[in-house]
């Protein structure tokens, strides 16, 4: 019914997650809830470092910045992948060691320069304008930039438009054709040590031949780099492999992808004599499908179409909205019953765009029914907003049968927070 | 230069805001920032009064719920259209008298019912459903419910589809048949007194006729329901007028709103010997183009087409990314600089998604360049989330030629806020 997802299954009309009644901790903890399995969210980390035995896998924190997930995640030997100062102070806080932390990012503050450098980290740089500013920083704090370059491969990732990062429209990452001359600038550097490359191609890629694709660039950049006496440590392939949101679909597992770039990552570096080190940033597929978003129906209108409104709109899940992305819609507390009636599932904030799930046959709800959207640990809480004045919620991590609060939920005093009100107005 | 825009001028090669250097401001305050004038938040307020000086002006605090912005539209008389019992708790802190207040929203929450009705403020229901629900909470806690009830008119809007919110295919209120028959049962509930009609047909709206349209159908309606015995005390329009975000484009007036409803209210209301209150819930007209938000350069790239990335991105202003909405660009600093090439300004964001302006011509454009987007005090700071590990950022009110902050930005503590980690976690 789960598909591979073997921390979900159906009891008793209630759906389980790693063995825990959903409906008890939605009961518990109030809705909406984010609820994450813990071996789910391990499984998935050791899935990629054993399909990778030999690379680093750089977490992209973009997905998920919970810190108990973070910790989790570092105990597993995960590094990862940051993209600004903030994302950078929470995985040090959570452990993760700093050399396995690399600093990516289209366009960067110099007081975020500033922090990388400080706190030790390697910085991607995604253009020469900043790599200049890359250099002039690192001089005058007097500390040694180690630099990767973030490549533009042109390479189409089939994907979402607005996720579809390595075509040479997309504003990430130095155009292919110039990199070896960046490169070679970044070389005659006094404050830079250039150290690889970097690439991403995009988010929810359901393929292989993408990643292939960039890959074999990627080698032929390192070659050329090689020739002319650049130094290449390490070489980052990025991350983006999607998940089967839709039940039936499929996606490719991390040894899958293993198996389309290893060879040509180990041939070219066996050709041109290196010994850098691989590095992928998976974000989607590791944290997704270990995460469930639940929300409560307030109200069943029969309309145009039969809708029902739950207490969670785009301000707690922005990927339907954002990219009309399909989450599997499961009644809770109904999650044995057989599909009855089409709804469309729609949430409390103020636009028409806030719809979370569109005519999905599901057994009968009504008003008090558990919803519970799967696959939504990745761009779920980390995208929330108060908008509406609704206060985020809060985030329950499932482990070995019990369930552990790792973030509380915000009230409405948090829509007060930082403002201030002249007291000529006070009058 | 800035059109109807006369709180904005260039002097000296920088923009001024109520006759205060904008570049000054961002030295001040830091970037991003959001600048609002209360001279001309003030004026906007105004022209909806005179327009219409026998109607109540609700703001749609969904726009901005700055409490000091909120005050001054309080000063001004207006009173507010909530969506949630955050805004319902922001207006009433700001001083908006409850008699001034609608409760709105497609997907309410009981205890937001609750909150409603111990604050004594009016209710918008949106389905028969939900008007059952309000009756029943009403009779628990022994209060009676004004209800008016949300009609779809299944009007279009001629709008983005995610905020046309009046078509039969949109989630939002009670189809326009069946009204009448939904205030029939809720004048036999015990716990609700039926007091007028409420719609919304969407936002951003540049023409007239949808309104009018909509207010046909609107008096059509009452009488009906006047013919079977209902009573009407209001009748809320909603609001939905648009702005000419793009230099060259017009957008009508409150006065010319009010020539194309007015009398169609008048007249039907004479006609049917009924004196109900007219309601409007403008939001955006009232403070879109008060407010300025500021960003910094950080770095220019020459690539496929030329990129300026700034220091602020979708997380702080969704709107470009969301509806494709065009926000006008000024560069703050050169601001009355010739146009001398073409610029894509791209967030800090993770996503291909995250471009602020596309293509548009301006002065030549260097790192540590200042740009300020116009027309962003509407669901700009209002839909901020701290996505990408971004805080955010302070608001500012400029008065009388002087500054003041009216929100504190945040650091990335923000990040921490309520974050737990499970000892086991931290061995």
């Amino acid at each position: 019914m789960f598909g591979t997802k073997d921390h979900l299954r159906a009891e008793g009309g209630h759906l389980l997650i790693d063995g825990v009644d959903v409906v008890d901790i939605a009961e518990d903890f109030g809705t909406p809830l984010y609820v994450t399995s813990e071996a789910r969210l391990r499984a998935n980390g050791r899935a990629y470092r054993e399909a990778f035995p030999k690379a680093d896998i750089y977490f992209a924190v973009k997905a998920n910045g919970n810190l108990a997930l973070l910790r989790i995640l570092a105990e597993e030997g995960l590094g990862a992948d940051v993209f600004s100062a903030g994302e950078l102070s929470l995985v040090r806080m959570a452990g993760i060691p700093r050399e396995k932390v690399l600093f990516n990012g289209n366009s960067k503050r110099r007081v975020e320069l500033e922090m990388a450098l400080e706190a030790g980290v390697r910085i991607s740089a995604d253009s020469l304008d900043e790599l200049l500013t890359i250099d002039e920083v690192a001089r005058e704090i007097g500390e040694e930039a180690q630099v990767a370059f973030r490549v533009n491969p042109d390479v189409s990732a089939k994907t979402h438009p607005k996720i579809a990062t390595g075509l040479k429209t997309s504003k990430f990452g130095i155009p292919w054709q110039e990199v070896v001359e960046v490169y070679r600038t970044a070389m005659g550097l006094e404050g830079v040590t250039p150290v690889g490359l970097h690439c991403h191609i995009g988010s929810q890629i359901l393929e292989t031949s993408p990643f292939v694709e960039a890959a074999a660039r990627m080698m032929e950049l390192v070659g050329r780099i090689v020739e002319v006496g650049g130094t290449i440590d390490m070489i980052d392939f990025g991350g983006g492999l999607g998940i089967p949101y839709t039940p039936g679909t499929k996606a490719p597992t991390p040894s899958e992808l293993a198996s389309g770039i290893t060879p040509i990552f180990e041939e070219g570096c066996q050709r041109l004599g290196i010994s850098p080190r691989m590095i992928l940033e998976p974000g989607r597929s590791i944290v997704a499908d270990s995460t469930l978003f639940l929300t409560r129906v307030n109200v069943v209108k029969r309309a145009h179409v039969n809708f029902v409104g739950v207490d969670a709109g785009f301000n707690l899940l922005a990927r339907p909205m954002l990219y009309d992305a399909y989450h599997h819609v499961v009644v809770a507390n109904r999650a044995d019953g057989e599909a009855e009636e089409r709804y469309t599932v729609v949430g409390p904030i103020c636009e028409s765009g806030d719809v979370l799930a569109k005519d999905r046959e599901l057994p009968k709800v009504e008003r008090g029914d558990l919803i519970a959207m799967l696959d939504a640990g990745a761009y779920g809480f980390s995208m929330a907003s108060v908008y509406n004045g609704q206060p985020r919620c809060p985030e329950v991590l499932v482990n070995g049968g019990r369930t552990e609060l790792i973030r509380r939920g915000e009230d409405q005093s948090v829509l007060l927070l930082g403002q201030i009100v002249p007291a000529r107005l006070l009058k």
